[in-house]
């Protein structure tokens, strides 16, 4: 006969006091993202997944995360994440369940004189909570390196101006689809110049030209992204933030806006 | 005659949008901290300042933040975060700022029976600020390591219990002085055990029984210290997390409260 | 008429000095690698390569490490690591090549007693090289996460013993194919306890005290694994590390045995 | 009456194989190092040290290492390295004994024209071993970031060209003291430009235009940098490696020399 083993987390613990999240964090799994122009794109992330615990319980019962992911196994995208919530505020008896999926995206770009494609990868990630009174959000981020010249170098310098890379991180909220692809085009096209993995010679001079044309302070690119999301329609709030790593500093520098949408 | 350089960063933007936040990220620094036992302890911090921007003005002025940070070198302790602000926002002409300080604190500890003294390093941090209607908020966090054994895997199995090093986080936001090392006993008392860089066989001993006899949930863990802090007195707010590196799992568990204190 | 572009890479250097290796550093990339139970397994990986460069050419052609990639894209597995390594040759007009690849690689596990199925992931790498004299060299790493317990504190203590994540890190130089879970098994069998994604309670029961039946130094892991290796045959050299993740202390500790095998 | 607790380690393992490397890892330290023009200079350090073990015991006295290391607390210099060696070989009964100890480093450093004063920070190690044969070998590593700006996008654009902060490393062995600073310098001058942690706008005037008349592909640096060292005399065995933080590009470029001087 088997042996009966007591449950500890169902025991009353000493000290009666509501915890706001208790969970699992940094899973590698194996997930689906839909893709603008391939349905679906398999990628690897990095999930944590939390649910509230009332005073009255000692523990959750950490291995039901894993069964609900396994249950969906290959087949987590955006569009689940509501169901899985669900889910693990059902089977750990939850008041609220959070959920955090960060992810490397593929797309392909073409060179900008050549045409020549190459895959260029962004880091992404979709946030989704639950709360007591059953009202769903959810927000994605994308991170979008690009290329920022200065614009004083460039006004007080008789020749060239520092340049450098620069990491734009968007996060936005939004009731309808939004393209991870839409946002990656409209900051890139707020920068100096995008980012390419592979570029020919005549493609490295149009980059060089164009971004020597086109300089931002860090600045200038969140209010530019800003300006654009305020326009971009379908957004209840964003967030932009721009870290530029300094090619004439050992430091970084950085801007940040954050907004809720009228609309 | 000396050239006249434009001030390009004075210009008006092309979008008038205010930016929340606009300075420099991650610069090491020589910093000194106030110590309970030494009076100051020197260490290397990172640092990250930051001012608002109204949306007429193009750019900050960067180099302004060094200027500060130089004026004040070597004698960076949390007593000056106040003045360094209002520094900012005088020399930026912002009306907000920010700055955040993360640093490796050191403590001389006994071990439990030998006695025998070393060094443990906590990762801390001071953050403050200063807004637009002069309020000035302030509050440090600290990362303190700790051993805590699995309550349920001891309870079913008929020896041993899974256990981890686990690192709590503690932030307290407070109108008086708390000493580090005061929230660091608080935490250890609410752990299996702390830990040490030093154990000699004797002491490996005690610490063994003293967890095994002392299990602890990562719930149950955050609890405790909530429970404390609580009864500490002069916290407005507080937010604790614990985070277990599971020895039997690759990933890790986690638990959080964050709470404001009526007193 | 287009216009005609130097290339400067192509320069007489002011410094005559051959360079042992310049090439491309971090490339994030969506590869196969072959999977015993399931063919291939697509991941994304983390991609360097890198070529020698005589003294007498100023630089070498960076766009053309990505051509070659891209040429190979969803279809790079071990098998053509070779023919990529040629092609680096051919296409930069190299003496030597070489290229590492890191990626995270899954493996179905059951739980030792409910059986319960649940994906665990392990950072693995490929790195080859051909040199000068067309010497194709070639080994895989794998990182095994693994549970330790130490058996100072058992024996000394009344109860319990401290036990921790290790995480054992496995490289490999062999002519043949030897399959990334069969080397998984070897360490987990080396090791207090392998680790699991999903335990149930009956779970946790056999691993606690399997693990407490079962206590190892770093120490005894690098050397019982050293042990196998010596008899796994196939095997020309090989490098094994182990990193407990001490559960007592705020360090961690650490065991290393490289060896060339006579076979 | 005292307990007499078994020593584990001395027991004879299941596997008479020798470990190459046993020890700590990873240990934050406050240390001292010699400062050119400050006598000394205090900074925190993260050390791991290791022993060979023989075959015929079983474990390594973990705690001893930090024994050593406490005794000489606040007085850690380069000049003790040999001496702390020869304690770990001599307390652990080993046969060779390794250290690495890695720190930030701090520069006052002069604006180029302004003149204006301010600290840099470098990445900084020191790395020594002792052994069977009681040999002793010493390197150490510098970290410089500085500015490249690249030929080919500069020669084939009509204006502008792109560059990027660049990690430069350094590592050193020399059977006499060289300073710090001096290969500080030395990587400086072979790059397009130093780095500053603060510049006015003449200084960043001066910067730019010096960055445009010195271009410097990754290939360029290494080799001016070894034509250097080369000539630098005293040095027994080199290593320089740069990495680009390509600012057009979302992956790295790279460069390395080894070379064994004849000095």
């Amino acid at each position: 006969m088997a042996e009966i083993l007591s449950d500890v987390q169902m025991e009353t613990p000493q000290q009666i006091i509501d915890i706001d999240r208790v969970g699992v964090r940094n899973i590698e799994y194996p997930i689906s993202v839909r893709d603008k122009t391939r349905d679906v794109q398999p990628t690897i992330a990095r999930i944590s997944m939390y649910v509230s615990l009332p005073g009255i319980f000692r523990g959750t019962h950490m291995s039901r995360f894993f069964i609900i992911l396994n249950k969906h196994r290959g087949l987590i995208t955006q569009d689940i994440l509501k169901s899985l919530l669900e889910e693990m505020m059902l089977e750990l008896q939850a008041q609220s369940a959070q959920i955090e999926i960060r992810f490397p995206y593929f797309i392909e770009k073409e060179a900008p004189i050549s045409g020549m494609k190459s895959l260029m990868n962004y880091e992404c990630g979709f946030f989704a909570s639950l709360n007591q009174t059953k009202v769903f959000e959810q927000y994605f981020e994308v991170n979008v390196p690009v290329l920022n010249l200065c614009p004083c170098s460039k006004e007080i310098s008789r020749f060239g101006a520092h340049n450098q890379r620069s990491i734009v991180t968007v996060r936005i909220c939004s009731r309808k689809l939004i393209w991870i692809e839409d946002i990656i085009d409209l900051v890139e096209g707020c920068a100096s110049s995008p980012l390419y993995s592979l570029l020919k010679r005549e493609d490295e001079k149009y980059v060089t030209e164009q971004a020597y044309n086109k300089p931002r302070f860090v600045e200038d690119v969140v209010r530019e992204i800003a300006y654009n999301l305020d326009r971009f329609g379908r957004i209840n709030w964003y967030e932009v933030e721009s870290e530029n790593q300094e090619s004439i500093h050992n430091h970084n520098v950085y801007a940040s806006i954050r907004k809720t949408c009228s609309s």
